[in-house]
């Protein structure tokens, strides 16, 4: 049993380092100039090492893909409509720092290559956003005619642009101020007011 | 003289052909995927055809990115904040349609391969939009608080974000809709009334 409690943590360091260079030969060099060979070399792992764990490079890059919501961890105390804020910029914060971050960012345009028909990182991160602004809704935070589903598709395409401009300009050093900048131009439409002055 | 005239219209005639050759081929591949070689062969050119037009890949990405605006046409009517929207409107019909469109949304992410420094297709449309918005505002159509300048990139984000994820969803079917989305949802924000119910 010992053995196999062994065995089993290092199959899980192996797959954890699997899916790290996964990412960041992804974000160097996106899905297509990405190969399994080069994954493997990176993870210090043989190629029978990652197919154990993954079927494909596709398989690899859903996983980078579906997983980024994990890797955005607002406050536990943040509701509604700071959470929604909070979200966004916990992400932005945290692009320029993160192997998966910056491959999901950098996975976006090829996603198609890789994700079941009508799943998408755009309407995963849609669906999280509209969840927080619901809530922020029903308990009044936002005014009554806002469409929240049309405001969480502005705000995931506002950040995926500022995402791709930022890091042509600054390799996302700027992402957070300007994913505040965005707040600050949407905020006046659908908040009911600004408390503490955002 | 006839002789240098007709000599000068072919050589015209090449050049076009050979710049919505690489349109096509950047919009195809991207503009690592590319090749001159590949571009030559789409425009029915020889190489060398190719070189005495333009001296590298670059180069020619560069012309396409930088004459983005040139194929995005407002109405001549149209002034200020109307200027802005339709700038965005017409870009967003004509997407699917246009190589030169197709191929400057594919480079975007990138440019930083071929863009000199601080020129980018961001900094580009960014400015185009805020001297719409800046006569809108000295004409008093916009709320007196309004930072043109942070609307104007936010509104250029955003369309680069729907770009993106319309590309991946209804291969930019869907776009004109989801730019009239981004400015249903920044108009109570930013004008002083909305006019004609838009």
């Amino acid at each position: 049993m010992p053995g196999r409690v062994v065995k089993q943590a290092r199959a899980e360091r192996t797959r954890a380092a699997v899916l790290l260079a996964a990412a960041e030969i992804f974000a160097e060099q996106g899905f297509s100039g990405a190969s399994v060979m080069k994954i493997a070399d990176r993870a210090g792992v043989t190629l029978g090492g990652v197919y154990f764990h993954f079927r494909s490079k596709e398989e690899l890059a859903r996983e980078i893909v579906t997983g980024q919501p994990d890797f955005v961890v607002p406050p536990e105390s943040s509701k509604g409509l700071q959470r929604a804020i909070d979200v966004t910029r916990v992400w932005a914060q945290q692009v320029a720092q993160s192997p998966m971050l910056r491959a999901g960012a950098r996975l976006v345009w090829e996603q198609d290559r890789f994700m079941p028909g009508e799943e998408n990182s755009h309407e995963q991160w849609t669906g999280l956003v509209m969840a927080d602004l619901q809530t922020a809704k029903d308990a009044g935070e936002l005014r009554p005619d806002v469409d929240v589903k049309a405001v969480a598709r502005v705000v995931v395409n506002a950040c995926t642009g500022a995402q791709m401009h930022s890091y042509v300009e600054t390799r996302h050093e700027d992402l957070p101020e300007r994913v505040e900048e965005i707040w600050r131009c949407l905020l006046p439409a659908i908040a009911v007011e600004t408390r503490d002055g955002r």
